[in-house]
């Protein structure tokens, strides 16, 4: 064990990334070798960040960190792990919805790659209200969003605010 | 990071341990550095076996990685966690309810010790529905637990048989 | 305590009102000074009936009692409840995933105004079964909604399934 | 009792039918004097596979048994069951989340037919992450479904998958 | 399917039973050829009412059903299972924490006895918040427990009160 | 509704009352006429501080509000509630499986008395984890409480650890 690197992956939308988000990449740099923030290019859903915007504010909130990178996927998330030689999954969770959710996710993620585990990680409780849908629908109607999100993606949602088709969703 | 070694440590009753138990060490001694499985010797409850009997089984069942190792501990999670040098809890989950009990104990044990952090691995679907207790129960009823535990622990069961009394409750 | 006014609101989309709508109501009335039901203006969603017919079906059902009265809101619930000056939200809840939502939102109000507290009603067992969405579904394939809603809104439903385009969704 | 027939029916969309639908079919047949598998015709929904496509992969399916048929319906389930004389409504149960809406309706659906009982059967667990949702996902995605669905089915998906303009969504 | 019978069984502590194990035994009676009603006989716990208080008190319940008996039990339930030659274990549910209980049991008499289904039934509404521990301890305290239970029922559980050493828990 | 004082109850075990539990007493003295917190005197559990002792810690911690006043009481909720007058009872409530029996007993409740209403109140984020039992397990293992209990029962909590047989269980 002591000479096999573990690197974990922690894959989202990020749309945009939360304070939340920030915690749990801090404690999982303390966790593991390496952790790849994996940043889904879907492109069927609408997000209101393009992925290279998201890239990018990741990569500023990680660059204290000198074990975890940024990168973006698309495709099978077993797929991605596989390439880039990732055996931990990891996730946060808040509530018993995201759970039952995640649980079914990480059984046919294991049945499609028995050696890649996932591993959850519950949300710090003050973060536990928080998500990027929310903090989305706070900014949209005028909300007070900081404390919430790092301050960089304060200014970044203001600058999408100015520009309000960004919301119509 | 890739110089510190990450601890993990995996505690429970393991009263007695089962297939379940085995499968999440197997999973957890491949990405920690050390994974100590931590056997509860808790003088409230009343166990089938005792932690001696607990902790030999369990020694048995783990030989194989060089990485794992088998210790008691009674007392606060967090201070055994300190006294090892752990940076890890590892819990397994099966079903909600655990999962909320779980995720209140993890809240606790980081207000208690900020630089704990509780991951949850899901248990493999083909052990989803085998705990210690329902084990025990069948075995005092006759049933067939053979897959569900190690062959080590049926036949351990089945000498606690012989003498009823040690299943009194 | 005893000067002191108590405004509660009770926010929704009420598309339509249901009797499950109507008992939180009748008994929100009883326990504060003021109960205002907020309903919610969103030009996002499409709703089957406009919200100045949801206003008049709400006002015509809550005539009866002194202390309710209705009233349309778009934006920030938090800051409809400081405008109308109003210490508690009011909100029915029915099953877990509901009450798991409804968590969520209530502690990020609770961080975007300290002093609006949020209470939840279960709702009557007879109508744990009814909701908006249901009631349209059902009155759309012809079944019968006599029961769940007010004789009133049975009329109204009846009225928009002769213009079935109403419910093309 | 001896001499009446006792009608289930199993209602579902099967956009495909998966091997988890096939193993309650199966436990079905066995329960009942006769099994409809009932599919669902919802012009609202965009399915992958046209109502008759999966009318005719789940014959093919049951051919086995003798007792069990599909049809197609739509509109009230509750109208379905009254018209073919049915008395049971058979659901699977995989979690939570669907237990909860799950019970909704059958709450619901008793309310209209008090005659019309719903049961639930839990999913095997080798089927409990399997759903068709997360099937068509991993096909899109080129991920391996062989286990989930029959072999019919993956040749199905994979017709489909020639032409992907199918599964714009 | 059409010659062969279907037995189910119904088993629980029934102590007492409710009105709400009432309709599920009438429930359960219209759609299987036979339901035996097993009385669990478990020497660890301390029941209100014995084995045969609670056989007898059953029994008068279901006179009116001709394919509906009571039996006792203990051991395992497949084994029970097996020699009455039933192939459904029916299960009433009320809420989620029971669901997920139920499940995990559900899955390992599925693994100890392959052809032996469980289906869960809703409770009616109506009795949803009916529990035989409710019953008990609003009794004991007083409180009125007409319509929650027969009246047969009220009438032992006042037997009972008047020598309150039965209550001692 | 002006003229009528709304009185309500916050019933428990308070076994010891904790920073959770001051923060919902605060919350609710603001939202009712008067605020009677119900110590629960219930001879068959066997609690850690008499029912005088947790009286006389809860008047400490609620002499600052001038509408709030402690009582104890045993029987039924309902009778209590009626004797003193009150039409709501107040509920805390932390998580899921919280919620699932609260919700029994508040609907059993209202079949009671049917002008009885519950309303929960979720618990502040940062209290989330903290109960009466945990921070007893805690203060008994020699664990930090500060934070979780007012200063006034960390103390008296170390009283009791000084006289450990009080722990016996």
């Amino acid at each position: 064990m002591t000479n096999k690197k573990v690197i974990a992956i922690y894959p989202g939308s990020f749309d945009p990334p939360t304070n939340g988000h920030l915690d749990l990449i801090q404690r999982g740099s303390r966790l593991f070798d390496e952790l790849i923030v994996a940043v889904l290019r879907n492109p069927e859903k609408d997000p209101l960040f393009t992925v290279d915007e998201r890239k990018s504010m990741l990569q500023e909130m990680v660059r204290q960190w000198d074990n975890v990178r940024v990168e973006t996927f698309d495709g099978l998330l077993v797929e991605f792990a596989r390439r880039v030689n990732a055996s931990v999954v990891l996730r946060g969770i808040r509530a018993i919805s995201d759970y039952e959710y995640e649980l079914q996710m990480a059984l046919m993620n294991r049945k499609l790659a028995a050696n890649l585990d996932t591993l959850f990680m519950p949300s710090a409780e003050e973060y536990s209200y928080v998500s990027s849908r929310l903090v989305k629908d706070i900014a949209r109607l005028g909300g007070d969003i900081r404390g919430m999100v790092p301050a960089m993606v304060v200014e970044h949602l203001q600058q999408k605010l100015r520009r309000p088709e960004a919301f119509k969703k």
